[in-house]
């Protein structure tokens, strides 16, 4: 997929909010049940993550779906 | 696809945003550039958007992804 501004911003914010709660994108990708490459193509802003899939992105993380695009 | 908790928040959320800004499906579908029934299905939670459909949405609603998901 191509990148563009929001995939690359959302990747980098992504990562932010793995790295403050100490996982790495293995654990984070376990507690997801998604593949690790998955997780790391969100974070380059290489995917392009569903609905469905941010709910569980930010239930992983702890947080709401809104608070994923804080600052985008 | 399978409604969801999320999916039905999310639509109805989007029709309130769609009628704040006096928009019929039609109109709104037009200034996405989707078709009106992927509108009306995201309304009724049928649909699961991507991120890049979310930034479209966003964007010809003139507000931020953040706020599509304010109090879901």
């Amino acid at each position: 997929m191509n990148k563009t501004d929001l995939t690359i911003k959302f990747g980098n914010r992504m990562r932010e909010l793995r790295k403050a709660k100490g996982l790495s994108q293995e654990d984070f990708a376990d507690s997801c049940e998604f593949d690790r490459t998955y997780i790391s193509g969100i974070e380059r802003g290489t995917r392009n993550p569903t609905l469905k899939a941010l709910e569980i992105l930010a239930n992983a993380l702890d947080v709401s779906i809104e608070s994923l695009f804080k600052g985008l």
